[in-house]
C-alpha cells in the first residue's frame, strides 16, 4: 500500500482540469459561481484561487486510464473524465444538503455559502452537462458512454435514497447496506473505470473487465471511507472526528456491529438511539463499541478482500502492462487507512 | 379563447400516463414513491388514488402533436412526451424547494411530505430519467432529441438561477426578466413542441417553425401564469391568492410595474422592500399598485402579442390542419385568464 498520490492522477487533473473549466462556462454566471466554488476554482465572492481544482480528481484519473487500457491516448477520454466529476460533484453538491453537511475539503459546503436553492441548481447543472458532454459526440460509442453514465447515475440515486431510508430503519440488514454502498459509490466507480474504453470503442470483455475492477474498488473505497469516518484523523478526512458517528449513519462497520449478535454490538445499538445529541464520550464509547463487535475487523477485511477481488479483475483483463499498474497504485492509494 | 380543455390534452394523458407509469418503475422504491407521489399517482402512503395523472399533461399534449406536424402517428411520439413531462416535474420538485412552496395542486408538495432530501432525490431522479429515456434510442433522431431536451434543462436551469438571483435584487430590468422567463418556461414548452418532430427525423424547417411556435407560446403562458399569481382565484390556481406578492416575486407585471417610472410603481417599490411579513391589506394594496403603474396592462398586451406570435409561427409552418387546430387550441386555452 502507498500513501503518496500516483502521479496518474497529478497528470490527470492536469489534463482534464481545462476541460471541466470550459464546460463550466457553458453555465449561466449565477450557476456557474456555485458550482465554481464547490469544484474549488474560486472563493466565496467568485475570485479564482488559483487551485487546479478541489477534490482528488481520482475519478478522472481512472476514467483516462481507461481510454489509455483500450490503446488510445488519454486525450481521448478527456470529455467522459470530466463527465465522470460533474456526476460525482453533482452528487455531492446535492448529498452536502441531504446529509446537512457543512464542511467538504476543509471549505464550507456551497450550501451554507450559498444557500440550499443556489446549491441544488448548481448540482441540477453538474448532472445535465455531463449528459450533454457525452452526447455532444453522436457516435453509436459516443452514446454507449452517455448510457453508461446514465445507468451509474440511476444506482447512484437509489443508492442515496437507500442511505437516507436507513436513517429512519433500526433493523437494516449488512446485505442492505452492502448493496446500498455498491450503488451509491461503486456504480459510478465502475463506469469511471469503464467509460473512457467504452468512448473509444473497445471490446465489451475490455469494458467488462475495466467495469469489474471498478466496482470492487469502489466497495473497498466505501468501506476505507467509512472506517475513517470513525476513526480518521480530521486533517485527513476533512471532517470532524467520529463525524459518521456522531450523525448517527448507518456506515458499514456500524452495521456490521449492529448486526454481529453481540452484547457490544447491543449497547451500540442503544447508544445510536439515545435521543438527543451525543457527546464527545457518547462517540468514544460508540466508536469502542464498533470495535468491540467486531464491525472494524469486518470491514478491514471486507476492504481487503473487495481489494483482492478487484486486483483480480485487473490481473485477468488484457490491457497494456504500463496501465494496469496505474490502476492497481490507484486501486491501492485510494484503499489505504490512515488513521 | 376557450376555458374547457382541447379534448387532445385528455388523450394525450392517456396515451402517455401508463408510460409514465412504466418508466417510473425503473427507480427504486424509496425515490419512486416520492416521484409518484408528486405526479399525482399516489399518496403519502404509496396508496395509488386512482388519478391518471397530476397536473393538466400539458406538454405530452404538445410533444404528441409535434410528432404528428410531421406525419406520425401519436404513438411515436410517446416516449419524447413522457421524457419532457419528467423534466417539468424534475424542476417542480426543485423550484417548490427553492421557493419554500407548501402546496402544489391543491396538494401539500413533495419536500414538506417526505423531506427535503428525498424530494431533491425524487428531482434527480427523473431528469436522468428523461435523458436515459431518449437516449435508449441510439437512431441519430433520438440523440437529436436528447440533446434538444438537455439544451432545454440548461435554459432551464439559467432561468431558475436567474429567478432566485432576482429575489436579492432590487434592479432588475424588464428585458432580464423576460430573458429569464424565456429560459425558465418557454425553452422547455418549445421543445415540447419540437421534440416529437425531432424524434421522427423531420426537417429542420418544421422543427424550427415547431419551436418558435412553442417558444411563443411559453412566454404567453409564463405571462399568463403571472397575471394569475396575482389576480388568480385560489380555485383555479391551486395556490393562495396573491401567492406572487406575498412571496415577493419579481413577476414580469410587477418588474414591468417597478421599472415604468409612475408614481404607484416607486409606491410599490417601497411596499415590496418593507420588513416583516405583508399583511392581506398590503397584499390588496400591493396588488392595486401593480395595475395602477400599468403592469397589468403591459402583461396582458404583452400576452396578447406573445400569442399572435405564436399563431403566426403555426401558420407559417407546414403541418396537417387537424395537427395546427389542436395547437392553436391549446395554446388559446393555457392563455385564458380565469381571474
Amino acid at each position: 500500500m502507498t500513501t503518496t498520490m500516483p502521479a496518474g492522477v497529478a497528470a490527470a487533473r492536469d489534463l482534464v482540469g481545462p476541460a471541466v473549466l470550459g464546460w463550466l462556462d457553458r453555465l449561466s454566471p449565477d450557476v456557474r459561481i456555485v458550482a465554481a466554488y464547490h469544484l474549488g476554482f474560486v472563493d466565496a465572492n467568485g475570485t479564482p484561487t488559483g487551485e487546479a481544482q478541489g477534490g482528488k480528481a481520482l475519478r478522472p484519473a481512472l476514467a483516462l486510464l481507461s481510454a489509455r487500457a483500450a490503446g488510445s491516448p488519454p486525450e481521448r477520454g478527456v470529455t467522459a473524465a470530466a463527465a465522470v466529476e460533474f456526476v460525482h460533484n453533482f452528487s455531492l453538491l446535492h448529498d452536502d444538503i441531504m446529509d446537512d453537511d457543512t464542511e467538504r475539503r476543509h471549505r464550507p459546503t456551497a450550501w451554507t455559502v450559498f444557500g440550499v436553492g443556489a446549491a441544488i441548481l448548481a448540482g441540477d447543472a453538474l448532472l445535465c452537462l455531463a449528459q450533454d458532454m457525452l452526447i455532444s459526440d453522436p457516435s453509436p460509442q459516443g452514446v454507449w458512454a452517455a448510457r453508461c453514465l446514465s445507468a451509474a447515475v440511476h444506482r447512484l440515486i437509489a443508492g442515496q435514497g437507500a442511505d437516507l431510508a436507513f436513517e429512519r430503519r433500526d433493523d437494516v440488514t449488512l446485505d442492505e447496506c452492502l448493496q446500498m454502498a455498491g450503488d451509491k459509490t461503486a456504480a459510478l466507480m465502475a463506469c469511471a473505470c469503464s467509460i473512457g474504453a467504452i468512448g473509444v470503442g473497445a471490446p465489451a470483455e475490455l469494458a467488462m473487465g475495466l467495469a469489474g475492477f471498478g466496482a470492487h474498488v469502489g466497495l473497498a473505497f466505501q468501506l476505507t471511507d467509512d472506517l475513517l469516518g470513525i476513526w480518521g484523523a480530521p486533517e485527513v478526512t476533512g471532517k470532524p472526528v467520529r463525524a459518521d458517528l456522531r450523525a448517527r449513519k448507518k456506515s458499514l462497520p456500524v452495521v456490521a456491529a449492529l448486526t454481529g449478535g453481540t452484547q457490544a454490538g447491543k449497547e451500540l445499538g442503544e447508544l445510536l438511539a439515545r435521543p438527543g445529541t451525543l457527546s464527545e464520550e457518547d462517540l468514544l464509547r460508540g466508536a469502542e463499541l464498533v470495535e468491540q463487535a467486531g464491525g472494524r475487523k469486518w470491514a478491514e477485511n471486507e476492504a481487503d478482500a473487495q481489494l483482492a477481488a478487484a486486483n483480480k479483475c485487473l490481473a485477468e483483463t488484457e490491457m497494456p502492462e504500463d496501465v494496469r499498474s496505474e490502476f492497481a497504485a490507484i486501486a491501492s492509494f485510494i484503499t489505504v487507512r490512515q488513521s
